[in-house]
């Protein structure tokens, strides 16, 4: 119990530390429907808290504002009404000083909750709060990097630019064939969309143990690879041609030499550094002017122990779907999850962007197929 | 080779056959990106076989006007620049008299090549060809009946309505867990997306033999199916409330009664049929709502021995994605399958409108998940 | 009375001899919003005057197919609900065959009772929906332009291409200022948008005796005159840029020559020819570029005795908006001009699509400023 | 000379007091594409001085900052590239801090230059500017207002709510026909579109003494104005319909009671209090419902001396046109209104939020027929 109120405040403090090069200006606005401000983000995650703990399991709770509900819900249709996602850069009143004190006023109640109250069900919601507040953090830098990357100043935020620089190890691993376990089983927290271990079927294969690289992405690109349709999937071909896409995001070529903002500024892309911010569109025409292709969610699982990782978030060829004995919760939380298992694909890993202890190698990150602002690479197989 | 003379033959006659009932102003008009129109269909198919067959293998041969391959490609990068999708409602010249000139010429060419050659490209390529001609079949029924179903008029265009009326078996198959194979293996036509046999471990699942009917459906529907955002998936409930969804394609609540538009007319809901025209969408809100779940794919073709089907294309729970050991051909041909697999689920079966002999178990037939204009329905499994 | 319906029918059967080239594939498509299709012209003029004259009129009148209302009525929102003008082009049932009876039953019961009745409503009545059919005719005509320009092969519909070759006079007509009248008093016909003569007070102008030409536009095409915002208004200037317009509507540069499309296929640009289909801002943006403006509607009528019009309508300067005394009709017939007062520019003049004896100085055409389809041109002022 | 240097530093003072109520985050985003955040306000006026005069007539002048230009920049296109207009919500950096610190180095300069430097053109640029700065107070006090309206929890930002609670007179004032002079003629200031003086010719006509209360307003509502097409011109008849407008903008209607969103919160909407915030099509269907009319500007101007004026905008019915004798200067200046000449109406008078001394009645004040975020409103003629 202690132990887990002291991630509790580590994890809260963790969101605060990020926030910390911020100037009041930057909290609030908002560059794109997908991406959320840090004001948001810092009281979203506060209200996960009120909303799923203190309202049922704090005796005579008094929610800090009523409007806060509407304004930081996120996507809970059981919980009620709430602003358009769209709009959640307008919110300049509650000032950031009173989100402040709206996490301190949370805080205070749960620690108090945790001090005394033993219960399984609030156990378990902390711990789901805490992951969801990790999942934020990295939700943070990535749509902070967004808006800045809108600002021609290419402000600098952080002395971290985030990037890894290059490989550890290269060669082929080579796994075969077999029946394999894959989905968490153990004691300790996993999400709903990682339960029900199973057996899956795979064929031999071998899966690389480098990422791909800035240098090798640069070939894919001069060899012409945005300009030809053979290499594309045919939604990712529209993708391209519609939006003009012809590099990765926050890529520019100046004066013949690629450059690419960084929350640390605009700076060269370094070669040997690992590939980011591509979309699976990209990452299926790269595998494929390659000559290689993508891991599945379980080729990459069942490899995992033998693989370095943390530097980028990896697409797989798999489409985000639910396991055999998915079941969805009931109540809110019943929401986290199930609802958003079609149209998306699996991501496995973790990025540079990710809280410490948050990922496992059951872990299924989703996003759209055109997602390129997340801390996204390239790993191959065949 | 006589044997395939003749059902090139049968085939290419079966298409005009279709036409029959058609006046000559049904021919060129287009109701929506997604569907084309009649002459389209006829012209295409038969480009299709100029295309790949005469121009490469019919020796000295002249195709039959320059401007039909920008016309009439579909979706061949490789062979060049086409007509915009939505445009080809606008195509009022060639007039179909033209287009009907059109097969007979590209028909005597490839009869006199059956009849001389038999070299194995040629065989598969007619082959394919057949194949190609029988799915526009099956498209030229649906788009038109969308055509027709935005003339307020609801025209009549056949006797048969392509309803069935009923099921005709009921109950649960049990399907225990192990080791399966799955894909295709054999001498027969195929699709190189269903190339490839290749094993999967299914956990023991049921599977129903009845599709679902329109009684049960209404029944979810008169429980606010459509209005409770809990049966359904994230990017399906946007779908319905952007597009105002709240029942199948082509059904009309009249004074208190379902009425449905079919090719045979405005027609009364029969509480017994099959229920069809629903999106995946649809399908997965009404497995949830009902307690079960869809099939996937490999569930499917495993039990499919056992199931009485060809009533509506059945949607699975599963993602088009390219098999284990999938390979795209060189060429135009290439462009078939492969580019599509990415944002679509795939659906199983066959319908009443599709051509006798055309489908499959290992068939996977595969559409967007918000696709409500072919004959699909829903099998539960559990 | 005689009189009246002999131009009843000459006009009726000016619009058949209009539709003679036509194919049946050519009757029913629809390229854009803002365009109709031939039978649908043919059809909403008919119902024009069963609904305004024979409903009401005519003793026991059956109207010819209750549907029509539904499919046919353009925009008389007191009439009753209609089909979405976009979807026009989706009524391939009723077949022009019917559409052809529908006027022919028009038509008798139409001579039947202006051999009969005389009485002034029905007259005005017959009057109104004769200048209505004239304007069909030539709306006819420039849509079934844009449709066939739609299509790659270029279809060559007519022996004439309506084009009009060259200038009859040249040099500047000098306007005293003074207080003049404008607007249609007089025993004959106008639209309700041109009543109440009334007085304006003009400064004194000159207005030029030829219309813009071919060569002079190509002038400012050369001199970059589409990729220099200075010439443009503000909303002209999006208009350029997200459309990306480059000419006039239809041309094309090919080799380095322009063609254009016209009703009689593709053919090179006459240099001294007329200049046609631009829109508004194309013609500010010209006047602006050469040192000159555009007439107001009030310059261009006092001027246009001495003008020599007839090839293009002429973009003024002035927006369409209501004569100091303007009444709206009541009934249907008062939607018939001043629910567009707004938006819109006017244009005088006539063009060489424009039935005979249809126009007058008095006269007054309105379109949106990014109207490119119409016979348009420009005359200069100063 | 000292006049001028004084009234230049009271402008640029108020504007900063205007920001007073003012927390930092309210600063920054921006709500709609037509609104402009504070910053951006504070900035570009700042700005304007800066290119217009410090640029060209301060002696080796140092830009504060060189990226300001591409920033701050609205819409001069002979200045150069500039942010897109929706983007101006991004512009978190520079800091508000260092947009103060801009002001106070343009302010230190332009003293200076007033202080030494007589030339003509300083001056009359300076004044310009300063009239730019006041346009710009009343956009920054409109656009806050609408972000604030997005907020659900309603922020109050001022002690004044902006609004007039009643009329101070009523009647008609008849004015006869006649030649009658219009334009700006004298040695004030006034902007290049008014300037021209001429002669326009008016019938006699009546015009209200009393702006259109809410009172009148809500009749019309509860006449159902808003639902019935015959009210509406055609273009605004769609407008109400694709945006379910009911309304006049901010309003309310809370258990059958109108409240309006007002600087000072959400407060009930006053009987007796004149209507603003609607549009032309708004305007012009009151109009025509209650059995009036606009005026046009020239009716306006020639009865404003009678006129007591300054609570709302008022709409008339002229569209934004050039007078007989406009020109447009050359340079940047010349972009500042000349461009935007079409499609756009005209409103006269002043309103609550419009800086002191700022209007004169040749004023002319212009905005798309469906803007309602101005304070705009109703004075009818007949």
């Amino acid at each position: 119990m202690q132990d887990l109120l002291q991630t509790y405040q580590y994890t809260r403090n963790q969101t605060k530390a990020l926030c910390k090069p911020l100037k009041t200006e930057d909290y609030t606005p908002q560059s794109a429907e997908f991406a959320s401000p840090p004001k948001w983000h810092l009281a979203h995650t506060t209200w996960f808290f009120e909303e799923m703990i203190l309202i049922t399991y704090f005796k005579n709770y008094h929610v800090f504002d009523e409007t806060y509900s509407f304004l930081f819900n996120s996507y809970y249709n059981s919980i009620g009404e709430r602003i358009e996602r769209k709009n959640r850069g307008l919110i300049t009143r509650p000032s950031i000083e009173k989100i402040y004190d709206y996490r301190t006023h949370v805080d205070k109640h749960i620690t108090k909750l945790l001090e005394l109250n033993t219960s399984k069900e609030i156990i378990d919601l902390t711990i789901l709060g805490i992951n969801h507040e990790q999942q934020h953090q990295e939700l943070l830098i990535t749509d902070l990097k967004h808006t800045f990357s809108c600002n021609p100043i290419y402000p600098k935020f952080s002395k971290t630019n985030y990037l890894t620089s290059k490989n550890k190890t290269t060669g082929w691993i080579d796994i075969p064939e077999g029946i394999y376990h894959v989905g968490y089983e153990g004691a300790g927290f996993c999400f709903d969309n990682e339960l029900g271990k199973h057996r899956v079927f795979l064929e031999p294969f071998k899966i690389s143990n480098a990422l791909v690289t800035n240098a090798e992405y640069i070939e894919f690109i001069n060899d012409k690879g945005y300009q030809q349709a053979k290499y594309w999937l045919d939604d990712a071909w529209h993708w391209v041609n519609q939006n003009k896409i012809k590099n990765p995001l926050y890529w520019k070529l100046i004066d013949g030499d690629w450059y690419q903002y960084t929350l640390s500024g605009l700076q060269p892309v370094n070669p040997d550094g690992i590939l980011t911010h591509i979309s699976y569109y990209e990452a299926s025409a790269f595998a494929f002017w390659a000559g290689y292709r993508l891991p599945t969610e379980f080729e990459w699982e069942i490899a995992s122990k033998q693989l370095d990782w943390g530097a980028v978030w990896e697409w797989t060829n798999s489409a985000y779907l639910p396991y055999p004995n998915f079941k969805i919760a009931t109540g809110a939380v019943g929401e986290y999850n199930g609802k958003f298992m079609v149209n998306l694909m699996v991501l496995k890993g973790a990025s540079t962007a990710t809280a410490k202890n948050h990922s496992r190698n059951t872990y299924r990150n989703f996003f759209s197929p055109n997602t390129q602002w997340q801390f996204s690479g390239i790993r191959l197989a065949k």
